[in-house]
């Protein structure tokens, strides 16, 4: 992996570095953040790490976590700093007012939306953020701590699905054995990230899925508002639920339609193969990846999914969709 | 890791290689067998690969799974060849008659058992049977081949719970992604052997879910011989459920209760951190590991659980059990 020289000589010349990410971070968001803002205060810099939501209490784990906030420091706000926008390459994304640092750098792994930042390193190909941070850090001689290698390892185990997603590679497993070595602890984060559940979640799993209807390798399940009311949850409590009816073979497509106002419903859509949801979310105005996509819509919930399983019917016939129970590798 | 020079001296002398392992294999048994198995008829060894039981249906993506079987080959019956015993070290965990090779090598990972073996590998610290394999395949200089990577991949994710227990290490990675580079692909291996359930199971899963009791960190669940029936699955396809109830951060242990004869049920185990199972599941009159063990029981299902209740109650209070949602590793 490259890593720009520009990138590098602005980093060695900043003296603060305002450190940003998406809203509604999730594990790359967050551990790419934190590994990176203490890897540059290691060699001196001043840091501040924002985002416009709360650390999700599943996430508290991170070193440095409590750090992370919502307000812009005054010299940010005075075009001051060197702005690094990581795990999303739009400045829309962040959601925060008075952003104004006139440096700006993206390092992201997604597919450009945006021309935003002076510098734009996306590496579509990388596994996570959190891989780019770990080959800008070696760029800048950091050392790893097990602080620094505990949030990168987060990071990486997130957006593979810890080892399990097409993006696992011999490198990343490389990586992860140089952060194991400089501290990161593999069952401790594992057990952070899916063996920390509330009894509210788990609660709200269950109900899910007795809302579950499986036909033709489309699996759906619904929560509603009442359900997050009752077992006193919310939005980012559903993380991986869609993961659940994946495990059957014949899945193709697992959708969660998540009551998010009143008749407003937030799709997700996950799929298993080469079924590209991203085309199917197109259709309701929506987007995301070949794998993972999601929509909104205001259609009642009963037409909204007869809805998506004509829509899902149209694309999969339109793709030929051979095989739902094996990825397209072999 | 250190492979026994008479071990490898063994291998090269022999003509006929027998491979053995434990009835009711798992991932680990049956991918180190025929890892073990390719890798040595690729410098020219005859192998037979033996198990009592047929290879089950979520493991038949491995490379070979085809050539094993029950029937113990004449020679090996006159004493030829060498036995090696694989991921057990005592013959009669292997369940089958006839074995009757004078020389006989044991590969394994578990605590000793038994003195059966003329050479004695055991490694507890190997995270499983297959690193042991990986290590001794590159003592005898076999090229790794993708379905050898394949197969010792597969061992090694299943008995780490793909890197997410504390017998992952930065060498289990380094392993790892040698076998990545020789061929295995981990999207391939997790999806087969996490995301290709059949709907029974999928179905015996949500109806094991419903009858899940959580109270002071002690999850229960039972299934019935009439659940089994009603959707087309056997004792084989509850691989994994115990899992389920321990992602809530609160539970200490989780139970599953199995009725496997009329009134007879076969009681499974599992816990988190430092709450030892083991010595649960003798006070029964069975036993296994720390943090996962099994006994059977004749009493009616609900005193069987009353009776669970009131032992895990005592052990916990006795072994001052801490934390339940953190390993005890920080």
């Amino acid at each position: 992996m490259r890593v720009p020289e520009k990138l590098v000589a602005a980093v060695r010349q900043a003296r603060l570095c305002v450190i940003a990410s998406h809203a509604n971070p999730d594990g790359d968001a967050l551990g790419s953040s934190l590994g990176l803002a203490l890897g540059l205060e290691s060699i001196g810099k001043k840091v501040a790490v924002l985002n416009r939501d709360p650390v999700p209490d599943f996430y508290q784990f991170l070193p440095g976590s409590r750090r992370i906030t919502s307000r812009v420091p005054a010299a940010a706000r005075r075009g001051e700093g060197l702005l690094l926008l990581l795990d999303c390459n739009s400045i829309n994304r962040v959601e925060l007012d008075g952003l104004s640092c006139r440096h700006t750098a993206v390092i992201d792994h997604h597919e450009t939306e945006s021309d935003f930042g002076t510098i734009r390193w996306i590496q579509r190909n990388a596994a996570a953020t959190g891989v780019m941070v770990h080959a800008l850090l070696g760029k800048l001689r950091v050392s790893l701590t097990p602080a620094i290698a505990t949030n990168l390892y987060t990071a990486i185990s997130l957006d593979s699905g810890t080892f399990r997603y097409s993006n696992t590679t011999a490198r990343l497993f490389r990586i992860s054995a140089d952060l194991v070595d400089a501290g990161a602890d593999p069952a401790f984060v594992a057990e952070s990230l899916y063996d920390s559940w509330s009894p509210g979640r788990f609660r709200l799993l269950l109900d899910a899925l007795e809302t579950l209807e499986m036909r033709d390798g489309l699996a759906i399940m619904h929560i509603t508002r009442e359900m997050f009311r009752r077992t006193g949850t919310s939005s980012a409590d559903t993380e991986n639920f869609s993961n659940f009816p994946r495990m059957v073979s014949a899945t193709a497509l697992s959708a969660l339609f998540r009551e998010i106002g009143n008749g407003t419903w937030k799709v997700s859509l996950r799929s298993k193969g080469n079924l590209n949801v991203a085309a199917i979310a197109e259709r309701f105005g929506g987007g995301g990846h070949r794998n993972a996509a999601g929509y909104r819509t205001d259609a009642g919930l009963a037409a909204a999914k007869s809805r998506l399983r004509t829509i899902y019917r149209q694309v999969r016939a339109a793709t030929g969709h051979p095989r739902p129970g094996r990825s397209d590798r072999r």
